[in-house]
C-alpha cells in the first residue's frame, strides 16, 4: 500500500498526537514514547513550552507561527507531512489537547488517507475537560448538567456568519465549554443572555491550565467580562458556564495542585 | 488542614484518576506513576481488564458490580474514600475515561473536600473522544461540525423524566456523542428524527473502543439501529451523531490501529 505513492521505499506513517493541556506528566505514556522514537515532530505553539521543551531541537519542525505574525498555512502542513512520509520518515503531528477536537486534526487525517499516507490517531486529553479539572471544575455532574457541549471562540475567519447557534446551547441546560474564548467573551456571554440564560449563572475562565502560571477568575454570565479584565486573563484560556462553574468555590480549600 | 479531621495522624490524599478508554498505553504518565505508587486503589469495571490486571491484587478494592449483579452504593464508596485517607492512606479512586465526564466524579471530589480530604484530580482520556478516534473519526470538522455535545444514554433511573433535551442538541448543528447509549439507541434516535434531524445523518457506533475486540457499527440515523442488531454491538459502546461519522469510510484504509 505505500510504494506506489511514494518514490519506491516504504512511506512513513503520520502519527497525530494529542499533547494534552500543557502539564508533561498529563502526556500519554504512547504520546512519550513516540515522541523519543519518532524521526520528526511537527508542532505549533499550543503544546506549550514544557512539552516542546522536551523534544530535542534537531527534529522539531515548528508549523506554528512564523516570523511576523503569520500563520504556516494548513495546505503547507499537510503537503509536509505527505512528503516527510514519503521519505520514509516517522512522523508526530503534535497538537495541543486532543487532535481531533478543534484541532485542524481530521483535515490533516483525510488529507493524509487520501495521499495513500498510514496514519493514526493517538488522543490527547482536551484542555475543554482538563482546564475545568484543573479549577475544580467537573464538567458534569448528575444533579445539574446531563450534557456538555464544547464550542470554539475563534471561529474560520472565512465564515460569513457564526455557525455557533449559542440559542440552541443555551437550550441544552447542559455545561458550555468555550475554547479558545477570551477575546470574544462579551459577545457570547450577550448571546446566550439574550437567549434566556440566567444572567446568574457560574462562570469560570481557566487560563493555562495545567501550565506554570495557571490562573483563573470566576464570575456569572454577567459579570465574567470584569473578573477577566480585572485578573487580566490572556489567551490561552478555556471558558466554563454553568452550575458546574460554582463547584471551584466547594471544593478549593481542599484540592491539590490547584 | 489534616489533624483536626482524622484521627490524629495526618489525613492521605485521593487521587481521583481517569484511565483513559482501556488501553494501557493511553494511560497518562502520571496515572501510571500514581497506580504504582498509592498505598490502595478503588476501581470499578470501566478502565478496562488491561488496565485493571496491571494493579496489584493486594492494593486492589473492587467497587463496581458485587456478587448477585447490585451495584456498590455510591455512599459506600464515598465514605471509604474518606476512610482511607483518615487512615493515612495514598489513595487512587480509579475511574474509565476521566474522572469529570459522566463519572460522578464530581460528586466524589465535593464529598471529599466537605470532609477534610485533600483531593486531587487526574484527567484521563474520555472515551466520548477517545472511542470516535480509535474508529478514524474526529468529533469536530471545521467545515461540518462547529460544536460537540456529550450526554449519556444511561441516565440517572430515579428522575421522573428524561433530563436531556435530544430537540436543542439537534438545533445546535454539532456533533452528538451518546455514552452507553447501547441499549436506548432506538429512544434516542427517534427523538433526533421527531426534531427534524435529517434521517441520513450518519451514525457510528463503537463498542470496547480501544480494548482488544473493538467493533464498530455504521449507518445512519435510520439505519443504525438495524446495523447495531446486525453487528451485535453490546455495552460498553460509544455513538457518534453527525456527519463527521463518514470520515470513517474516507479514512480506513490507511487508519493505522483500526
Amino acid at each position: 500500500m505505500s510504494d506506489d505513492t511514494g518514490e519506491g521505499e516504504a512511506t512513513g506513517t503520520v502519527h497525530l498526537v494529542g499533547s494534552g493541556p500543557g502539564d508533561p506528566e498529563l502526556l500519554t505514556v504512547k504520546a512519550k514514547r513516540l515522541l523519543e522514537t519518532a524521526d520528526v515532530v511537527l508542532h505549533d505553539k499550543l503544546p506549550g513550552p514544557e512539552i516542546i521543551g522536551m523534544i530535542p531541537e534537531a527534529k522539531r519542525e515548528d508549523v506554528g507561527k512564523r516570523a511576523g505574525g503569520e500563520w504556516t498555512p494548513q495546505e503547507y502542513t499537510n503537503r509536509r507531512l505527505v512528503e516527510l512520509a514519503r521519505e520514509g520518515k516517522d512522523v508526530v503531528r503534535l497538537k495541543g489537547g486532543d487532535p481531533t477536537v478543534f484541532g485542524r486534526g481530521g483535515e490533516e487525517l483525510v488529507h493524509l488517507a487520501r495521499h495513500g499516507v498510514p496514519v493514526e490517531i493517538v488522543p490527547g486529553i482536551t484542555s475543554a475537560v482538563a482546564g475545568p479539572a484543573a479549577a475544580g471544575i467537573p464538567v458534569t455532574h448528575r444533579d445539574h448538567a446531563s450534557s456538555v457541549s464544547f464550542v470554539t471562540g475563534h471561529e474560520d475567519p472565512t465564515k460569513a456568519e457564526s455557525a455557533v447557534d449559542w440559542a440552541a446551547l443555551a437550550a441544552t441546560g447542559g455545561t458550555i465549554v468555550v475554547l479558545m474564548g477570551v477575546g470574544k467573551l462579551p459577545d457570547y456571554t450577550a448571546a446566550l443572555r439574550e437567549a434566556g440564560m440566567d444572567p446568574e449563572t457560574p462562570v469560570a475562565l481557566i487560563e493555562r491550565a495545567t501550565w506554570p502560571g495557571q490562573q483563573v477568575a470566576t464570575g456569572t454570565l454577567d459579570s465574567i467580562v470584569s473578573a477577566r479584565d480585572a485578573a487580566g486573563i490572556e489567551p490561552p484560556a478555556i471558558t466554563v458556564i454553568g452550575d458546574v462553574a460554582a463547584t471551584r468555590a466547594d471544593v478549593l480549600e481542599f484540592l491539590v495542585g490547584a
